[in-house]
């Protein structure tokens, strides 16, 4: 069980694993190299991966995650969360809704939600939400359709809520002192990671930006 | 909760909606026509809807059968059942394997299993599952890479099992005898109801077939 303070730790550098932008390397190994460098929570996304896939790299991902001491997420699937037994579930605006949620997930399981407006950012926090994931700050690769959510309104949402928001979207170390500043307590970050040569040197240069 | 007798008089006409093969007719009623013409199953089967349409479309359906004393599955995201509180889920081979959904799912709530060949269905009658699907026995057009199961295994199949077996693939009136003669106690069926301009017509010659 994670108490809230150990939450806000725990989110710091928050390491969004990818098959298609890890550039071959194996989200196990991407999951390691991250860690590696510092990073304090893992989210295992995929919205490809049939159910059965999805279960077994999760197991495979909680372990490395365990060993460290990270926290691990698993995106949408509340399910396959449930049964490899991940720290938690991340639920965008169109996945399961967080009622529906919060009545299959046993008491301390995380549930982050992410939230674009302060409207969304008040009825995670009265729905129970453990945190927020606020964006797509700057624009990102992995998500090209997406509306920018703004350092402004990254500003409002941290300012309006009790819960800890993580800035995500097109974060790297030359604008990570921006979210910060604006009020995220940690980072999510994709590509600025997985996708760098040097996987743990990212992290690491990322987790030093971030007090 | 249903007992094993209650589940096999329930699968005997199970009705699998679908939004692209119902030309145009919504969800929820298609399965009213179905349960008009004696659906005693519905279930809902999407892979394309995110987690929040899903559930919510869980949510009407699993109205419309409950008024109907109709048993209602939702198809391989056991978190949308759950929540929604269908009567069960059905998990493909490639969905979240059985003992996992074992693990999060409460007594009583059923879990059917797609099996096309003996250790399948081996497999999950060892495993707990309360039906198998089992299929494609004729081809189908829902799933038109599906390798054919064939009457024979399916007869194989369920002479091997003491679990009750549901034909699926390619079934309609011309050829529902052939699938109960070898051993199936029900059909299920997407194209030869939710297809058919008189959704309850169709359902009705079907499930005159079953005894």
């Amino acid at each position: 069980m994670v108490t809230k303070e150990q939450l806000k730790e725990k989110l710091k550098l928050y390491v969004i694993l990818d098959r298609k932008l890890g550039n071959g390397v194996p989200l196990k190994q991407q999951a390691q190299l991250a860690i590696a460098g510092g990073a304090t929570a893992i989210q295992l996304r995929d919205k490809e991966m049939k159910g059965r896939d999805y279960y077994q790299a999760a197991l495979v991902i909680r372990d490395v995650c365990r060993e460290n001491n990270v926290l691990f997420i698993v995106n949408d699937r509340l399910d396959v969360a449930l049964a490899a037994e991940a720290d938690g579930v991340h639920l965008g605006q169109e996945d399961l809704p967080l009622h529906a949620a919060k009545k299959l997930a046993p008491p301390g399981f995380i549930i982050g939600i992410s939230a674009v407006n302060v409207e969304q950012a008040r009825l995670a926090e009265k729905g129970g939400a453990d945190y927020l994931g606020v964006g797509d700050v700057f624009g990102t690769a992995s998500k090209p359709d997406a509306k920018l959510t703004g350092v402004d309104m990254l500003k409002m949402i941290c300012q309006s809520t009790s819960l800890p928001c993580v800035a995500i979207g097109g974060i790297n170390v030359n604008n990570a002192k921006i979210v910060l500043d604006a009020g995220a307590i940690g980072i999510a970050v994709i590509s600025a990671v997985v996708s760098q040569k040097d996987i743990t040197g990212a992290a690491k240069a990322l987790r030093e930006l971030i007090p």
